[in-house]
């Protein structure tokens, strides 16, 4: 007998993106709790920014803004008990990580290498941009690491990606983290993370 | 024997903002069962936009980040169980309603009157600038509607609603609803007002 699919969650979330570090972290145990398949989504906000008008994070073209931020991720991590460094440059350069998880993204490792990556950016501090680190985490999480670098420099990844940014701009997304569930509703924020798996759920019942 | 004061949280609210509607209608129960005291602290949140080189509200300026916070102010207003309807033109012209709630801020039917002042605009749609609505939502709660309409209109309040934005900005308020603890702590959003709320009452235990 078949077994029957479970409901559907888009979660879409770029890697240099602090509020995408704190869904990640928790996705994929409230997802088994509501028993929700998670479509992993990983895109760039960059070029959906530039659309926008603004040449780069939002949380540095205003600085109260960004001061607040600091201190919000400060308090959300304490509350989720996870570690929290904002990395030297913000934001980080995210498009070798963001090619490597578009690449694996039905791999059953996504889950693990994503958090693996926002725990090196948003715990230690580390630059996401390097190769050798990517290689690490992707060995940590039990991929294959040197295949999964090569499939990132492919031109069907790139276009793969760029796509992604397409898909997104489509849903209505300009922020990150967003959750899609199946009728095409968006929820944007972390402090959404409940809502949108609440309606994904409920939609399926 | 004196009765010791409550703890205070401060809520800062713009009249024209959908999400200070949210948060205007939950605040003073939700601060009744922390023993805490409401700050009722009206301000304008134009000055503030124009400075960070925004020429209206950023849901005009961004129309996926307006369509966005339509659907999420529905979701929201149907789980509060809160009637919702967006004015034309929105945002509406706030500044008599800000002059009078400023004027009257620490009276006994502050609350009262920003609630009338919030379903008059996002419940049923009404324009807010109307003097003849004010008067009457001045009279429906209780307030000296005659002298509060002077109020509004002398050099006093004028200044003192221009000084309030001015204590925003030095508290790094860029938004409403914020809501600011003794300690100077910043939450922003109507989705951090139970945080805003547990953290006053914390520092004060």
């Amino acid at each position: 007998m078949p077994r029957q699919a479970l409901p559907r969650l888009e979660f879409w979330y770029e890697f240099a993106s602090t509020y995408s570090y704190l869904s990640a972290m928790r996705i994929e145990t409230l997802a088994r709790d509501c028993q929700l398949e998670i479509v992993w989504r990983p895109f760039l906000l960059g070029p959906i920014f530039k659309k926008l008008g603004w040449p780069t994070s939002p949380f540095n073209l205003y600085p109260s803004k960004g001061s607040y931020m600091r201190r919000d991720l400060e308090r959300l991590c304490e509350a989720y008990g996870l570690p929290f460094t904002l990395p030297v440059p913000f934001p980080q350069q995210s498009l070798l990580a963001a090619r490597i998880a578009h690449a694996g993204r039905n791999q059953p490792w996504i889950g693990a290498f994503t958090r693996a990556v926002f725990v090196a950016e948003f715990g230690q501090g580390l630059d996401i941009s390097d190769e050798g680190l990517m290689a690490d985490l992707l060995l940590e999480t039990g991929a294959p690491a040197k295949d999964m670098l090569d499939a990132a420099q492919t031109r069907e990844t790139k276009i793969g990606l760029r796509a992604a940014v397409c898909d997104a701009e489509n849903r209505g997304i300009f922020g990150a983290p967003s959750f899609v569930v199946e009728t095409g509703d968006l929820f944007w924020g972390d402090d959404r993370l409940e809502a949108a798996l609440e309606a994904a759920a409920k939609e399926a019942s």
